[in-house]
Parts: C-alpha cells; structure tokens; sequence
C-alpha cells in the first residue's frame, strides 16, 4: 500500500503542538524520537546552534501528509527551527493508513 | 547499489523477538531506536494509547524484507501494535549487504 | 523541492567528526539520534556486536551527499563499523537546503 512518510524535525517545545496538529488533520497515528541538531533557526537568523529536538513521523495519504506540513509552516515555521520532508513507502500487511 | 529499507515500528516488549527474526532471515544488521507513539493497537481494539515504541530498521534484499515482515505479520499483528514499512535506498560504498 | 536524505549510521565516538565532516562540506543542519545495533565491524571482521551508534541524517543535494559519504568511508571505514545510504525526500516549504 503506498503511502507518504512525513517527518518534521523541529524544537521540543513544539510536542504537544504538533501531536494535536496530526491528530486534528485525521492521521492514524505517530511516532516521536528524541533527536539533537544544529541548523538554521526559523527564517529569522543566521546563527547555528545545537538544540535538543524531536522528529516527528506520521504515515498517511499524500494530501493529508501537505495538509499537516502546510498548517505546521504557517503556524511555527517562522519561530522555530523546522524541517518538513516527504517520502514514499511501501506500508506492508495492513488495513491501518 | 539499491536495497530496501525495512522499518518495524512495534511495542518495546518484542525487542527480543524483532532482533532474533530479522538475524534468523539472514540480515546482516540492524539498528534500534527509542520511541513514542501513539496509533491503533493491533487490528483488535480502536483505542489509542501512548507507549514506549522501538524502531527496528533494516537494510536488505527485498525478498528479505518481505519474508522479515511476514513473520513479524504472522506471529505478533493480531496481539501488537506494529507498523512496517519498505523504502528504497541507495548504500553507499559498502560490499556489506 | 527534491533533494537527497543521507543517512550514515556508525559508533558514537565519531559523532564530533562526523559532526565537523558535515559542515566542512557545507550543509545547512544535520540530525542526530542515538541507536543501538548489531552488525559486521568494518571490512577486517566478521564479528557481530551489540553497539551504541548514532545515526546522522543530513539533507542536502546529491554531489554533497556523495562528497561527504565519500569522505567518511576514506576516513573511517576501514576501522569503524559504518554504514551509509541515500534516500531521495521531497523538502517541504523551505528556502534552507
């Protein structure tokens, strides 16, 4: 079954934000790794820093997964370091996505 | 030179049970990561419930990787919560797989 | 915006160089997580061994990616277990890869 994978690497003040964000646009679930990293922080600076983060995964349909992305960027992107890719998956046995 | 990337998101209770399958299908390695997560437990129950998750990841021949995901399919999908899924990589300069 | 995830996953006494490969060759941010794993140590043992690893994900195009992966097997691999792969990701709203 395909499907996308969408991660979002970002501040871990932002758990509780986008939990309720993936779940409100009706995904089946998630999954939360502690990660760290450096990076450009928001649009608003240059620096670098190394700041505790989390990723974010969530398996789901194509649209639902730009739905989530689009409403995370206008909400946090400008604020927070935030990084939101796509992939495509094969999802195997499963009537759950 | 292309592989498949098999991911096992499952309850942290098969750790055990994950890394001795994925050995016995002949895999040559594997990596672990802590989770969270939350997603429909099973295919027996609609709850959702917060717990501690691992992800298994492994770098094999496709036929592997599906033969690895039908024997976690068969022996624990019907009592854990789990997830698989397959993508496509590109190893890098290793004879190792 | 299509660029290319490079995943390298190896011991944890590399992570400050390969921390400092990455930006040497210009990338904008890297992501780090801890994992453990089992796999062959290098290319002068056929040993298995449970390990603490990192894993260092960094987005950035292809020719960087290679440069990089190119550079950590010269560097390493011969005396650390390592491994590498490339994904293609589609980076969502965002000027910063």
């Amino acid at each position: 079954m395909k499907r996308k994978l969408l991660t979002v690497i970002t501040e871990q003040a932002l758990e509780r934000q986008l939990v309720q964000c993936v779940m409100d646009h009706g995904a089946r679930g998630y999954t939360l790794t502690e990660a760290r990293g450096q990076g450009r922080r928001g649009v608003r600076s240059a620096d670098f820093e190394q700041v505790g983060n989390i990723r974010l995964e969530v398996i789901c349909e194509e649209d639902v997964a730009r739905q989530i992305a689009e409403t995370l960027h206008k909400k946090y992107f400008d604020d927070f370091a935030m990084v939101l890719y796509l992939q495509d998956v094969e999802v195997l046995r499963s009537e759950k996505f």
